[in-house]
């Protein structure tokens, strides 16, 4: 998507040869015209499937999930980080390790909001290790959902989330997938490229 | 907002005279075009005001930020609770206590996203004892930016936290007040009923 590799060439900032930071447009700041371009795009990538529910995880994957669910007229739900007082007991769970945070956190969702009959599209903001959308595949698997596939931001292509993934069958679509951000500088893989 | 009383009446979950859970379309499980429709109704609201930013906190808040500021054409800032390594330590903090979840929090946002020069809109979901819209401010006038007013999707009405701020002349603009929760039913205030 190329307004997506403009925008992270112009306002990503590399901190390293593993760390791009995207706080202008995605993860703190939201650009809300690409969020909805973004969710226009995923739209198109999945255009020939069935998605009876958009699950994704805060707080960056919600912006990009709930245009998506806008457009093909699905409902979204977001797995929670932490277990708030008002929700119950009634949960999937599931252990994802954030690299970023340094720390294991219990996802959970409802099992009101995914259930065996549903046809799930997972959508997170980056795909690096693979971390949280194992722990989404997870509990869409609890649910007896059928997943239809991932829809990701960025892919740090370089890192081997995706390419495991992809190797156990599933469809990713990566609207930027990074191949580099050695000496400063982002580079993408073409598209088709792996 | 009656589309939004509606939908508190239909879906909404009484679970005690002081909580009411709406997971089923805000706080877990979103409804897209629900989202769509607030984030415009609080453009209306703030028709006569020039926005350059809108300020939430995730993540509930952030689905109708966003629709908001793609309808106003204004980016969205939403304050984190925890936070991240690859946040700097250029932030604006407040502290937040939860009464849901019962406990302190942190919230911050970086220097770069709120300016003396910005005109700001604070956007949230819930507003009880006003403890994050508190928090969201404190921030704001931190960076000595212009606050415009708050948008709150449901406001508790029983609960102080909206009559301290109106009494210190902040604009609030909520888009389903809450008499009561009582005998497990909703009870709205009429328009321009406090």
């Amino acid at each position: 998507m190329e307004l997506l590799k403009e925008k992270i060439s112009n306002e990503g900032k590399v901190l390293s040869d593993m760390v791009l930071k995207v706080d202008s447009f995605l993860n703190h700041q939201i650009d809300p015209l690409l969020m909805k371009e973004i969710g226009d795009e995923f739209a198109n990538r999945y255009a020939d499937e069935v998605i009876t529910k958009v699950l994704t995880i805060e707080s960056s994957g919600i912006a990009p999930a709930t245009f998506l669910g806008l457009t093909i007229g699905a409902p979204v739900v977001f797995a929670r980080k932490r277990k708030s007082l008002t929700l119950s007991d009634n949960l999937y769970t599931s252990k994802v390790f954030s690299f970023t945070k340094n720390e294991s956190n219990d996802i959970s969702v409802s099992k009101d909001f995914i259930k065996a009959e549903d046809n799930v599209l997972i959508i997170d903001d980056f795909l690096a290790n693979g971390e949280a959308v194992k722990g989404l595949l997870d509990i869409a698997n609890q649910a007896g959902a059928n997943v239809i596939g991932v829809g990701i931001v960025i892919e740090k292509g370089f890192q081997m989330g995706g390419k495991q993934l992809r190797e156990q069958g599933v469809r990713i679509e990566s609207l930027a997938r990074i191949k580099s951000l050695q000496n400063g500088k982002v580079e993408f893989f073409a598209e088709g490229e792996y």
